[in-house]
């Protein structure tokens, strides 16, 4: 049975998944950048910006992991694009391109109605206004038996975790700290959701963690 | 001049510095023990419970730092004992037997005036009923030019940093949620205090940050 998963999700010392102030020139919010630089380096991150080379190793391992193989995803509206209330015609996309990095269907939580965006590569945009267990059901449904991620930003990877829903969680833990922001963290009691961790994959940019909820203890 | 510094502190993905429900059984709560797992098997931990052997290398290089060479320590009341109120007199000296391991005048933080306590070694008791400036400007006093420790828990280290007198914090993050106990860093903001990361250094089962306070940043 496919699995609902987190993953690549980078958050720093203090529990922030984003930087204070997201903008359309800062979408990971001030600092947010920092949050990401075990990525940059990769060849999953080179291939997916059109660069040569990139390292292989720990790091490139997680990225591959965290994007590559899912049947479906989920991403707040925040992720798709800065704009807010009822949809207008401006022409965006997504911050991603005419080729957005997911190949597969990717549902939009949004309280606001809006037809389906077919992309390149395999990719749509499908907006979903009945919440997230209703975006989890369509995702299943289109994922078959491949995973289905959580793309985020902070505030939807908290809604799925709190409804027990989330069955692995990959953080990579930035040395950084930001002070403000999205706190991932705050607040959740992890181990009483179930959640335990599984791996631990120090590297120089990041600290590679996965957590696994057990089986048969959801929320 | 003498720096005052956290070191060694460790502390779980989510924050937490101890676990909950501390008793004498367990001083370092529920779980707690899993938070110091990189210490154990160090040569300085083996050295201070008097057994043969330990690794060298990262973790063995913070241990020392963390431990060796100050002229001073702070603790908080509850990293010296269990009780709670005004002090009775039943023999308790600390945790450590009859040679902890300060070596140096150690101040306890409490409500509750109390002769000191000289013990083997080196370390002296000293008891501060006016706050912590007080009891900082007493170390500064015994701990001439050697560095001052503020040893935890959770609550003194959040006082002090708050109050902007932490000039540097080394932190053992370990791989482990604990999800309920004392958070060292909700809701503190330390890029506004002045500090930002400095040495990274992951091993098996910790990693390992230093927190540095810029100069003339004071909160």
């Amino acid at each position: 049975m496919s699995r609902v998963r987190v993953g690549g999700f980078s958050i720093s010392l203090d529990g922030f998944g984003a930087g204070p102030a997201q903008s359309l020139d800062a979408p990971l919010g001030q600092r947010g950048r920092e949050l990401h630089q075990w990525i940059f380096g990769t060849r999953f991150f080179h291939q997916m910006t059109g660069q040569a080379g990139g390292s292989d190793g720990v790091d490139q391992a997680y990225a591959e992991r965290a994007m590559r193989g899912f049947g479906a995803f989920i991403l707040g509206r925040n992720m798709f694009g800065p704009s807010r209330g009822p949809w207008v015609d401006d022409g965006w996309t997504g911050w991603w391109g005419d080729d957005p990095p997911y190949h597969a269907p990717t549902f939009i939580l949004t309280h606001h109605p809006r037809d389906p965006i077919p992309m390149a590569g395999g990719t749509t945009f499908i907006f979903v206004t009945d919440g997230i267990q209703s975006a989890l059901d369509q995702a299943r449904a289109a994922a078959g038996d491949l995973d289905i991620k959580i793309g985020g930003g902070v505030s939807t990877v908290r809604q799925y975790l709190q409804a027990g829903l989330v069955d692995e969680m990959h953080l990579a833990v930035a040395p950084v700290v930001l002070g403000q922001g999205e706190n991932l963290l705050a607040g959740l009691d992890l181990p009483a959701l179930g959640f335990h961790v599984t791996e631990h994959h120090p590297t120089a940019d990041a600290t590679h963690i996965v957590l696994t909820r057990d089986a048969g203890r959801p929320a």
